[in-house]
């Protein structure tokens, strides 16, 4: 998985909701009903990510969820971070 | 539910292991194998926090968990912090 560049990062950023670059990672914020919906998610998200072995950095305070991609591996953000990104957008849709 | 003062909080934190008091609440950092026992972990303390109506804010990375308890309508720690602390601790040892 080879790091992207800022400028295709935000190329394909310009097509998503809700989603911003930062310190090498791509972010974004939820926001559900209650703590029972976000931790809904996040366990759908769980299981998503750990089929590709590829794991979020987030945090959650009742219902709000922070999410942060990148691939430390790689020491940037690459094609599997826009697929996992994907893969939230569609579960929250 | 009122609001401990830091020596109460202090005195109880005594007696448990790796926790700590901060900026008016207690911490903790939980390591575990991978993603999947983290996960594991985190949906067995959210059964419990959605049974107490008190939600921690915590954040998971990989394998790591930190853990930050606090009562925000007392604006400090109270007594449901150091129960959900302890159904925490009893849920990892």
């Amino acid at each position: 998985m080879e790091k992207m560049s800022e400028t295709e990062i935000n190329e394909r950023l310009a097509s998503m909701e809700g989603w911003g670059y930062e310190e090498n990672a791509i972010h974004t914020s939820l926001e559900f009903d209650d703590f029972k919906d976000a931790f809904t998610v996040m366990t759908r998200i769980a299981f998503e990510a750990e089929k590709m072995n590829h794991h979020p950095d987030w945090s959650n305070v009742y219902n709000k969820l922070e999410i942060t991609l990148s691939t430390h591996d790689a020491g940037g953000v690459t094609e599997k971070d826009f697929k996992l990104a994907k893969i939230i957008d569609d579960l929250v849709s």
